[in-house]
């Protein structure tokens, strides 16, 4: 397909990458010209600007947030003048602008898909994500090549774009819910003499198989926070993103709202741009460990990496 | 080996058949009398009293609470004439507890093992369960035929046996956190139009296999809260010996404060008696579902299974 | 002065009546017609749109929220030919709305103030508003004859006027733990026995004197929602105001959290325009209150008066 | 009145002089015997032992705890053999201890009426506390003269003693959710540039006068946390009580939940003994404060008492 690519980053690259080895054309756009540099030299094309990527049959975009989505892409004169019929939506965005976004291109007859993703840069990069689409059921139709260029399955999840949105919001909500519960039992453990590999050894050899308990257990366990596979402070704006999609749909969440206070201590302990896993961090803190009279032995002389004390 | 066994619920009965089954001579007492001519009948001998399950080399007991291991185990007297050196208490109780009875057993000569379990009624009868063993390291080479017989794998937590009970509390602290993320993950979903079967096949299906988020997350999907694989109360009574844990280790733990509201609103309007799972109506409740202006169709008219109401 | 006077709800009509009380010349602007005509017939002067307001030599606004601040009055074009030297925003907005609207102002020579009020429609009325104010120290001064009319005290917070919206945002955040308190309270002594008026009566006669405990304490006690004084879904808003605040500042609020999602379950439960007060419902309901085997005799039968249900 | 007094820590001290300046005659006991001493120069007279108090017409105790009054005046033997037929008991205790307490009264024929106090020991000198009364009438009636000599003002809350332990504890939860929420908004107030003492006689200026706001918030603003007037790990044991008191309800009180958390950090960071003003600091540190680029200009420099780091 002629597919025009609008955002470049980590997770971008690897997506146009795929999109090339199944045999579509690409043509891409970004605001840094180095990775379109990058890409063009992989056998993509070069768009002049955002214009020219809406030349194409159809597109697809994976920009970082509301904003830049709202800036690079809503753009009525672009889509009046749209070649495209399609827009294919990746980036982790709320759903208050899912609906936004596909009235505008409804008024300008090209079809909206939101199709935001699980799995980080490497996944992308083996053409391995998860895809949660939702739109138009032809749209999801036509889109179905690229997703099988750049996923591994897809969920379709109706025709309703901001539902894809939701589903996205959820699983990130389920997953920072789970690093907090590690993070807060490991404290408990440390705190009560019981080592933080064994309590997760006892963890992942039960009932919590899977990456999330295994790999940011480890992290909490070994107190790793870089490099930084998901980001705290992406996790609080995920987390907030649930929190005003529920405060929208008027569904309490007490444990997000939790959550939040435990991201946000993070952030102000200078740990934004560490792993999500340096919630660890935030239990310690509360707790006052290590602590000289801990029932494990020479905790005290742990090292303590906090960035900013 | 020869072996008395206190405590004949159905977790009890499950691990005497399996000692049995191993070839160990099982002396059995339970306050009530039906299971010990359940498992008389089965090879079992019976004891006429507590005193008579202390004359077996080694006694494991399986009771409910700290209240009813106090009463019924925690007696000078019966300690003080046992011919058991070792006993392995495999219950779920408060680490102070532990700490109680190791020190009591240690006045008598007698080594203190505590191995609670992960595992419910099936996976005891079957022998699989995980054991979680802490206390002096020769008490826990004894006990290990025992384990054996009982479990799929046992962890050898270290000589303090408060420490295993602290792992049994961790490992439900969690489990009840991810069931309260599914829950409301699941009533935001709800609200919004995204159908509970899609987001637990999105969950399940990319970074969170395994039981909980398969078994609860059905459950919470398909409103089911009947039969209790595990009591909503009893993960009221788990949590707040978490919370008593952490209150006498120092240690904050806001997610556990959640889960207590969250747990004891469900045993307000009378579903203690039912699954944790039904943390799911708990959600739902307080986001007034189902509504008759919700985004799915259909769902005002989903019957409400609230025992109460 | 000459003073134009933007935004003629509740607040704002009381507030020119006392401006004209004083002497000041008064001209009027707002978006429906009907108070216009009624002060107009008590001595102000009719603007013929936002323009004619920004004619008078000082600019007083009262309206409802960020959004209509924004629409009406940071209008470039309009401050760029303003004559007015001063505007006195006294609106609860956003300290980041109040630091952008004084910046824009800057650059066309008007002076800001924030200056938020404390105190409902009949103190305003009485001329007996608590003024909170905050802005360049001779700009605070010009509006001190404005103040003097409108409030019995003015507090001045200094030369940044978004100081007076945190103030303002911190007041409404400690008004509202105060009424969720009285409320988890009230149902604590419910379901134990204790008559909601009992408690007020010790509360207010020991350490809570002053109109919160006693004025919401009684309405929670009575289950009295209506007239409400504070809607409860203003609450919610100013509660996101302070969380808004609070992330920006990097300041974990766990209180407020909580507030958050019982506003919100009150929300959800069709609630939103009674009176903060019903928070007290929130908390009823979580207990499952009233219970035919509650403490207090007759209780069960109380009425409810859910507006929903 | 010929009374027995039982408990002669600061509060027992005050209202014993009390008695005796009222012209009661009264015969003290105290674990210590220094306090003894002190009162009997001054007109008591020395029981032998906790026997002897209960040869007086009525008893009055103010002991530290649950276990407290458990160990020294739940005795059978005593009880059977009391000539007195009142037992006025003014400790903060549970509701639970409080109904067990009274049926083992009544066993014996002896009147048991809770009487917890509102007021610290300078309160308790002067005569002034504010007591919450529950028991059978006739009891109360006979009490009244003893509480005329010590408090201001009596409430009585009916013939079930533990109601009036429920009040109690009802008004410390109010007290120490008004404290937490004042630490919340001073931090947020710090962080955005708007000074503790601003933000202090804003509200005890406008809506929230009475000592709690005075007192508690000048600390905060303060940071002067020592002498404590009301130490922080008793907020937490009270906290304590009212969850406990709350599960045992069915009654899910999640502010009691923050409070909790607050008050357990403050005690894992050495600050149990200091006054629970001490919150503040609780505030402070999960929003890194003070910090280099905080709004207020010399923050920075601040000393921090924190008697642990």
């Amino acid at each position: 397909m002629d597919v025009g690519f609008v955002g470049l980053g980590t997770m971008g690259r690897g997506m146009v990458r795929q999109l090339l080895a199944a045999g579509h054309r690409v043509t891409v756009w970004n605001r840094s010209p180095e990775p379109v540099r990058e890409l063009v030299a992989e056998g993509a094309e070069a768009a002049d600007g955002p214009a020219g990527v809406w030349r194409c049959r159809a597109v697809v975009s994976m920009l970082a947030d509301d904003a830049a989505v709202e800036s690079v892409l809503l753009d009525e004169k672009a889509l009046a003048s749209a070649a495209a019929a399609l827009h294919v939506n990746m980036a982790t965005v709320s759903p208050a602008l899912a609906r936004r976004a596909a009235e505008l291109h409804a008024r300008h007859g090209v079809a909206y898909v939101a199709a935001p993703v699980l799995g980080r840069g490497e996944v992308a990069a083996a053409g391995n994500l998860a895809i949660l689409a939702a739109g138009p059921a032809d749209a999801l139709d036509r889109a179905a090549p690229l997703f099988e260029a750049m996923g591994r399955r897809t969920w379709r999840l109706g025709d309703r774009p901001e539902i894809a949105n939701t589903a996205k919001i959820c699983a990130n909500f389920v997953l920072v819910s789970a690093v907090e519960a590690v993070a807060e039992a490991t404290a408990l453990g440390e705190a009560s003499g019981l080592a933080a590999e064994d309590l997760l050894s006892v963890l992942t050899g039960t009932v919590f198989p899977g990456p999330v308990y295994e790999g940011y257990g480890a992290m909490i366990a070994e107190r790793r926070y870089e490099p930084a596979g998901f980001r705290l402070d992406l996790g609080f704006k995920d987390v907030g993103l649930a929190l005003d999609t529920a405060a929208a749909a008027r569904v309490p969440m007490p444990l997000a709202g939790v959550l939040r206070d435990a991201l946000l201590e993070g952030v102000a302990h200078g740990r934004g741009g560490q792993d999500l896993a340096a919630l660890g961090e935030t239990s310690r803190r509360r707790a006052a460990l290590p602590r000289e009279d801990a029932g494990a032995p020479g905790e005290g002389g742990a090292p303590d990496p906090d960035p900013r004390t």
